[in-house]
């Protein structure tokens, strides 16, 4: 029987500074989970659905673990058993055993104090020993060892966002894919392009959708960025980034450990204190998430406008029809998918003010917040990647154009008539736009008659295919030589 | 047989404007509700998590059956059905039949279709007939009747935010009651005031208090003008507020049948078709909870302020421990429910932003986002009160004022030398205030040496508890005459 | 001589508690005024831009001297004066003595400081004496006798608002007045509606073009409930509101002077300490014009899809040309007033979450940040005025519909396909939509041919004018009973 | 007598697509501008206040005339004079010619039109002509050729912001090395550390404002990511990115002329099409200002705790008085400039989410919103630059620590217990530090007499200078090999 913990029947019992309290035998977590569990109670949502911050957090710390023990501090077989419950917990193990609400106050030590007791418990129960017999393994003492929470959990949460870009990547990568597919198809066929919503000059539906596709090739290359700027960690700073607790090799160490584990370019933040309260890569990383879902709301929207008919709209194309669209009008067809992806993008753009609330609410030597940062970034990241997927495989991959209506707005539009400023200067060709709109005809007709441009160079100045590549520019990406830089090789 | 359906052993095949799909019979949901499961695949909740919006729904539902059978469109026999299916899920049953995600495109056709199939399926199974019998009862032919999803949709969403401001109300009533007995038990123990984080004029703790509890008495005036707001329904609309499709009487009927079953003072909006598209009301409901919000915000950051120390901070105050506060600093404990509270706060100002995108992004005759709108309203509506709960309980009934240290750091401001100001003006004021705090003494004691106020009346013009009390106010709330004003009969 | 001042040629010497300054003598402020243009270098936007502010403060500070002098608080010569000053700054003398940032810190301090050296400056030259006399009137112990920052401020942001909501509400009302002469005009001319961008059912142009004119009358409402919010002010209360150097009277009597010389309906706040900091009536204002500005960018939005074209879009109707479009595409026009007025309404929202941030940012006794609110509320206030008359007076009064286009519109919509609903269900109302669009031909054909309707009564079904008028509504604003609403008595 | 324009008197008489207009002689502008000056009278700020904006388009259009020269588009002379035409405006001459409202609709239209007409002029005016002889020169036909409004909008308002950078770059830096000043002086003064505004482990003071200032260097650094993305430009895209009425080399031919000219990376963007409508740079520059100014709030923020008091507050320093802080209270000094850099971030916060507004409402080719866009970053970007200026001239610069009261708390934190955890365990030093809190006693005292450490051994486990110094950090930035590493250098 160790001093710590007392067991009755199915109850262990566990004490701190507040005073005593019965745990049940059967959960992994002790004291500290447990009055965490009682105390926030919010949301009600858990800790452990992000798993993806559960699995980091015990990267990081089978990370201390190893270098304590190279260092001497833990020994063999403690860093051993430790190691091993974390290994477990990462490959998805003991999931159910964070059970705190997400919006936890404490600045993440409840989810500190968790992982250390549920990582302790494990370990003691691979040693053969009985729950709660810290004597042994101590929560704090050995597996939070050389540790805070104050540099663990921004290490953990980093290390979770990084897990966490990897689908966000391939989703993103599938969707440009999509829309590279369709502007491929479409290549050649012409429409009118809209600025301000009225007519103006020809384009190709591959020109516009590949835009969609260019807009996420930027996103990709954010991403990348993101990803230098999240692996400076400030492991080895532990409470307020001065190191107390901690061996002067400590810092070094870890990171080392965790670079190699991890396999990931992790590296040492110069200046350890403000590491501690800097949440400049979460606001990077919100905008970066934000910035895609500006992309997903032009896509969408755009989809919206070219969708809109099927007889008094736009026209330009439709997208799949996915369900009926109303409850009382028959036949009625509503382009649902873009309108979801809408709403997914107006939740990233509240969430980035959430976010922007936490990361300016710091003071002194720490950010209270982290734990809500976590939460509302996780959370977007993961409602992108859904949604991108719903877009791609309901909406984007089955889009029909409408090339015939394509064609006919664009050989119909006024704004053709900026292909006549080099013969007859924007303003006689002004007067010709304005007769067109007025009387109904098409610019072609009414240049005919009203200038002296012979008829062969008439037809080759209006001709709308050669108008909408003027820059020679197909619906691929071209580097600045004109060279096609495919999806693959970017 | 009928044409809707054909049974396979345990699916059923339904139809709708795409094709045919087969449902399993054990569900009481149809085609069109399965293919918004499947469209729809985004943020993994629910809309039957949100009870309140599902319960209103069918009460809707139930006031619409019982209009059309008292105008003659329906028949006996199918009305009753219908509301008793209503019925049962107002009362809670059948609550796992709305599994389309919240965050669902469609403007809230899914969940009225959902709505329509259960409701008739389960109409059916008390008439004794087979779920898919939609000869018999059809769930837009009858169940539907003289509805759209865009006069049905937003009544249920604003049944639902009423129905939730009453929780809402006794939260924050509550939690009002809890400042007020803190404040009564502290109304004569003085302390400093501080304005701009520097050391101001007296004050009793009981004011301090008491301020809190007086801004959520605005609250809740505040939820008492959203109330009759919310009640201005556009049932009989239909379609786009024209009322296609439904009886001339239909919207005066529905409007005081719901008014009737609801008690609440329900009436029809004036402008049928501006209020398919109006989002007033949840402007306004989002902004009533964001005040709240401020004011939960406020409470909780003073208590983090006036808690600071143990030694090296205010102060004047110690919140209740609630769990050990570090991994690694033994024996510190941090205010975790006001930082909570504060989560909570941020959380719903991000909301705030995100409801403003999906109400400003309506387009002509419908606005699509009101499922995110409903969605983010009614979550936020359950984590303030939570919050408040939690803040009320694990927080502010726990107090304790550290009346001592009140009483010193008050008669130690330099600013009661405001208290000089009639006697010696502001100038020769300032003088000894600075000198005060240039030489570590009292205001009294430069006083004393400085000016010829006769001792007694110096001590009288500086005494603290009379300065605290100028206005001769107690910590309760008073009005313009001075009368007491109890928080019951506010 | 007077102590507190000694003039060298044309400056004066002033002091305060950090020193000695030169302030030149032909300025009506003093050192404190001169300290706070020197130290806020931020926006370089003056207080004197905020017109209704510094008005509205001379009004505060006359009926504080007025209440001073019925309470025998200053001698009547001296109030005399002072209640002169105050006039000419009411009546606009003296806009350029109020130079300092808007942005300042401190609270407003610097206003109020440079409000009372004004003032007793004026008051000064008013008695005959040189400005700087401060031992005959002083700004601190006569101009701002029983009074603080803390009362004084707010009290005069809320006047401020209370006055710009004036000029707010007349040009909500013209511009309201606007959309109802549209929608008179064009009461009777039927068009397509449309939900999620794609063909609903008909409607008439003046239902769609009334129901922005709903949405204003909401807002005028909304306007009427802010004014009483604001009309509570804390005069009285002093430095943190426990009315400390005020003598007890003092509240009451100001409150009722400045109701008199205002003419408003202006309270006593019931809990003075609690008023300081209670930042809800800002929230609320914020919100007003939030809602208002979600409004104007329905109707503006609306505006730009139903201008679309001129021949590849929507086609509805035309706004008026106000400028060449483009620097190439001769002849094209664009939407520029409408695009004008969304981009007012975008500034509005992020100033909103500006409100925001100053509203929940306030600490203890004080929310040092009403400085910041204050001129985003009345930037955003002139704003929207200016919006509302631009949009007015170039866009709405010369609307242009395109009633023949309207009508065929509505004429082609496969949704007019419900109003079969009653009488073959929806489902074969369904099947007749869907085959109508896939074949190009009317609802009213494909129904002739598929169903056993008789011609003339299918006719009548499918007349769409009485669609759009199903529930006799006109473009005007109905009560319930049916009653037809003019603007004016609204 | 050209047929553009007629003179009467002091008049000329210009025309355009809606009809004819007569503009005042004097004026360099034309009817497109007046045009524009009439429409949009919302928010009284012209165009030519952001004179960056300015400048940046007339080298935009200067570099356009130098490759239509180049190309054989435009012949010697005119080339000529559009180019002196531009280079006096990009030195500042013409300001005053630039007063269309920044609110402006019209993507930018009326901008690019008040410059070509503006640049016309003038050099009509060099080449001895008169304004508006457009025969000669002409605004489109000559100053916009091979241009759009579309793709030097962008270009200039991207250059614009460039070089805005330098100037924050410049005062980043500055505010950067006045931390860095006031960390090396107080290297060595340990301080109480808090988190969660409770006692924590000691730190010095150089530790802490070093944080601040290494909060700048990422800032700087991401100054320097966010230059790359900005040197994107679309410049021969024209209208929608197809590149019409322009001659193909002229991509890349104008591109390698502004390159050259401004002496940037500017490169040409690979998509043209999704160019136009891609708001990232404006998403990303606008996050970069937001970070900044959550790093500015929290140096404020924390500038404001730490100076609370003057006796009643945490009082580790003193900010230097900038003016009386009361009207009421004399004596009271206000932490008046870190409480005005808090206003300038606020406001910062509310234009992010305008500018997330702006960029999320693109619609097919294009964006209309840039106006707005560009308008709130530059103001954003001065307001910061004030802000920082501000911030260190009178507030950074005159900081005074109380070292020996930072000494005093630092001896008497309870948290530091935490260097006896490696001895005696966590949960024996809890019971040390709970003990030291509940009798008043340092942890020293306790521990002396409940543990069995030597007394030489407890002094140096308990030396908080050591401890402070735990990973040996100076208050400068180290490498990862611990390096320091000057401001300079970095």
């Amino acid at each position: 029987m160790d001093s710590t913990t007392t067991q009755h029947s199915n109850m262990r019992l566990e004490h701190d500074v507040i005073g005593t309290m019965e745990i049940p035998q059967n959960v992994y977590w002790g004291i500290h989970t447990q009055r965490a569990i009682n105390n926030f109670t919010v949301s009600g949502i858990a800790d452990g659905t992000h798993t993806a911050l559960v699995r980091a957090y015990a990267t990081v710390k089978r990370a201390c673990a190893i270098a304590n023990y190279q260092l001497g501090e833990l020994d063999k077989n403690k860093a051993h058993y430790i190691e091993q419950a974390c290994l477990e917990i990462e490959n998805g193990a003991l999931a159910d055993q964070f059970p705190v609400d997400v919006l936890q106050g404490g600045a993440g030590t409840s989810l500190n104090m968790n992982m250390n007791e549920v990582i302790a418990n494990r370990a003691l129960e691979l040693a053969g020993r009985p729950r709660g017999d810290y004597d042994f393994i101590h929560p704090n003492d050995d597996v939070n060892k050389s540790q805070s929470t104050n540099d663990t959990y921004p290490a953990a949460c980093k290390l979770a966002i990084l897990q966490g870009l990897e689908p966000l990547r391939q989703s993103t990568q599938k969707l440009r894919e999509a829309f590279h597919s369709q502007a491929d198809e479409h290549a050649d066929d012409v429409k009118i392009g809209r600025t301000q919503l009225q007519d103006a000059v020809p384009m190709t539906y591959g020109q516009e959708i590949h835009a969609w596709a260019s807009f996420l090739a930027g996103d990709l290359e954010a991403m990348r960025l993101l990803t230098r700027r999240l692996c400076v960690l400030n492991l080895g700073g532990t409470a307020i980034g001065t190191g107390i607790c901690a061996d002067l090799r400590f810092r070094t160490t870890v990171t080392s450990v965790l670079a190699d584990i991890t396999d990931l370019p992790i590296t040492a933040a110069s200046d350890p204190v403000a590491a501690v309260t800097d949440t400049s890569s979460y606001i990077e990383a919100s905008a970066v998430l934000k910035n895609l879902a500006v992309h997903l709301k032009k896509a969408a929207d755009d989809l919206r406008l070219l969708n809109s008919g099927p007889r008094c709209g736009f026209g330009d194309l439709t997208v799949p029809p996915r369900q009926a669209g109303s409850s009382i009008m028959p036949g009625k067809i509503n382009p649902v998918i873009p309108e979801c992806v809408d709403q997914c993008c107006f939740t990233i753009f509240g969430m980035d003010v959430t976010v922007n609330w936490a990361c300016a609410e710091g003071q002194l030597q720490l950010n209270a917040f982290d734990p809500l940062i976590i939460h509302e970034i996780l959370t977007a990241m993961t409602l992108e990647i859904n949604a991108m997927d719903m877009f791609r495989t309901k909406c984007v991959d089955g889009l029909v154009i409408n090339a015939k209506q394509g064609l006919r707005d664009a050989q119909m539009s006024p704004s053709i008539s900026a292909a006549l400023n080099e013969w007859i200067g924007y303003e006689q060709a002004m007067a010709i736009a304005k007769e067109a709109v007025a009387t109904g005809r098409s610019v072609h007709d009414v240049a005919k008659e009203r200038t002296d441009i012979n008829p062969t160079e008439l037809e080759s100045l209006l001709d709308i295919a050669a108008m909408s590549r003027k820059l020679g520019q197909t619906c691929r990406d071209v580097d600045a030589d004109g060279n096609i830089v495919t999806p693959e090789n970017l």
